[in-house]
């Protein structure tokens, strides 16, 4: 409740509105590099940890098994934009597993994409494969599918994907995961809420495997190297995550979840992030991430000047007239910008 | 700075996301029923003084002149939906004044209804007609026509439409509205910050016309009876403004602005309504005028429930499962609700 104002909007003269939030930069260890606000409280990590969620696709033998290249690996940890080439990876998946759209439970809407969206409608409607989650849901499938396990209610709590995931969130952040913390996510699976610290945590251990059993430190690895690989499947055109993944290759994985959640790896130090806006802005999580590895990777003069039009983006009008700014505080850049 | 919370997002067991802001009930001498938070602080009202800024097209003789109906004031109050028949009315507006769409400098945008946006998108791009503040520019420019002044720059601060809308501010709010407190909105006119309480103010007296003279209490009552006969054109099908106008007629006008701003006005019980969530979040300020609402006006059965579901939105996910809520605070809403 007595989080900072990290993020300003200037308009004019004048402050228009402020975000408050809460970041947290941790090793693997969860040794604290920086903190603002209060960072040990739960919050619902819901898509920023989808990395850690395919980490059970991969462990499964699933990956393997259906031969599932890069940019598949890639759709499992994305919020996709529903952008046509992301449409027909999902439904690849799912044919490598002997299945198809219609077991998908995710719920369908319109392409995150406008243009993909304007596309779609003029020829029909979304389906499940349109959905920003539908490749983590291909994900979930296809795991089940390798564990033998029947994917009928793979998305119920209960299920034994879910169950493999809530232990791997649990191994990963090291935190208890109880029933009590638990909600349903956009798409319907189940998002644990677990302290903020902790996520930082076990995004600092996927980037890096420290802490990690083996099997569990190759699986991060291969899925890290398909984000970077393949960074469009992560997000899509013009989306802050394949934006920075493309420019910073695999140095850097981040990834944006509802409600202002932001989470994010920094392998070549070590660091994991996790950042909350207490308001759910993704305005400002965005803002406060490429603020954050600014101020923790070296960067060279080109990273530098495209990480600053995301850290403190020029807010423009319909006529393109420069109307104001967004403005990260000092407590997360580290000195004025 | 230190605006309390007023709206909590709620997920599963926990509050997921918390929105503050100030929301200050005045009466037409500027008298407080109700203030929460910060009520002296001047924000920017952005598209919430579209019913005020529209008192000069009534004032200048225009809407006389050019025979507007009152669905054509309706569009100068509105940010409408681009819906096929707002951008009809919009051009009607124009060519009563002898003009056409190429003058209008609010920029283009898509309609902000999907269905219109698709639909556009099948056989073209939006034009500045689907921009949801087409209506307003319609009006400056069927003012400045009748001010009998060269419409060249409208929009421009400098201008005598726009000098003329900055008094009417300065006399509503009774507020100085000083050339560092004004920036650029949106649609490239002039938005000046003003103290909230005041904005409510002239709220309360836009709806009574108390402390007005003569010809600007009739000019306020024309735009408020033109709204209340077509809520549909002050913003659109399923939009807040339209909803909660059909419901209550000439008993509330309710206006929404840009980054959290909501105005209005409760003509039978003489009180103006300003809100401004600090985060700029509309979800919330939606919320909290419905809430507000529902503690001042007096209501039926039916117009409670309706009322409800706004103060109180059940948040649903893409498979219509219930996730969530939003809930009001007591501070706003009196009482647990």
């Amino acid at each position: 409740m007595s989080d900072p104002v990290v993020v300003e909007v200037l308009r004019g003269n004048l402050v228009e509105s402020r975000h408050r939030g809460a970041a947290v930069v941790t090793d693997a260890d969860g040794a604290i590099a920086l903190g603002v606000g209060e960072v040990t409280k739960p919050i619902y990590p819901r898509s920023a940890v989808k990395p850690l969620q395919a980490l059970t696709l991969v462990e499964s033998g699933a990956a393997d098994r259906h031969g599932l290249a890069d940019e598949e690996l890639a759709l499992a940890c994305a919020s996709h934009s529903g952008e046509p080439a992301h449409v027909e990876g999902v439904a690849r998946m799912l044919a490598k597993a002997g299945l198809d759209e219609s077991v998908l439970a995710c719920g369908a809407h319109w392409p995150l994409s406008q243009q993909a969206a304007f596309a779609l409608a003029r020829s029909g409607v979304p389906s499940a494969l349109h959905n920003n989650c539908s490749g983590k849901h291909a994900g979930f499938l296809c795991a089940s599918c390798a564990m033998g396990v029947d994917h009928i209610g793979y998305w119920r709590p209960e299920h034994a994907i879910q169950r493999a995931v809530r232990e791997v969130l649990e191994n990963m952040t090291g935190a208890v995961l109880s029933d009590d913390c638990r909600a349903i996510d956009g798409c319907s699976v189940p998002t644990w809420a677990a302290p903020l610290d902790k996520l930082a945590r076990a995004f600092a251990k996927f980037g890096t495997g420290q802490g990690l059993e083996a099997m569990r430190a190759r699986a991060a690895e291969r899925l890290r190297t398909a984000c970077a690989r393949r960074p469009w499947y992560v997000a899509g055109s013009g989306r802050f995550c394949t934006e920075v993944i493309q420019l910073l290759g695999s140095r850097a994985l981040v990834k944006t979840g509802a409600e202002g959640v932001f989470c994010g790896a920094l392998p070549p130090l070590g660091l994991g992030i996790a950042i909350k806006c207490d308001d759910g802005a993704g305005r400002a999580a965005e803002a406060i991430m490429a603020a954050l590895i600014m101020r923790f990777l070296p960067l060279d003069d080109r990273e530098r000047s495209v990480l600053l039009r995301f850290a403190q983006p020029v807010l423009r009008n319909w006529n393109g007239f420069e109307v104001g700014a967004l403005r990260v505080g000092e407590a997360i850049s580290g000195a004025p910008q």
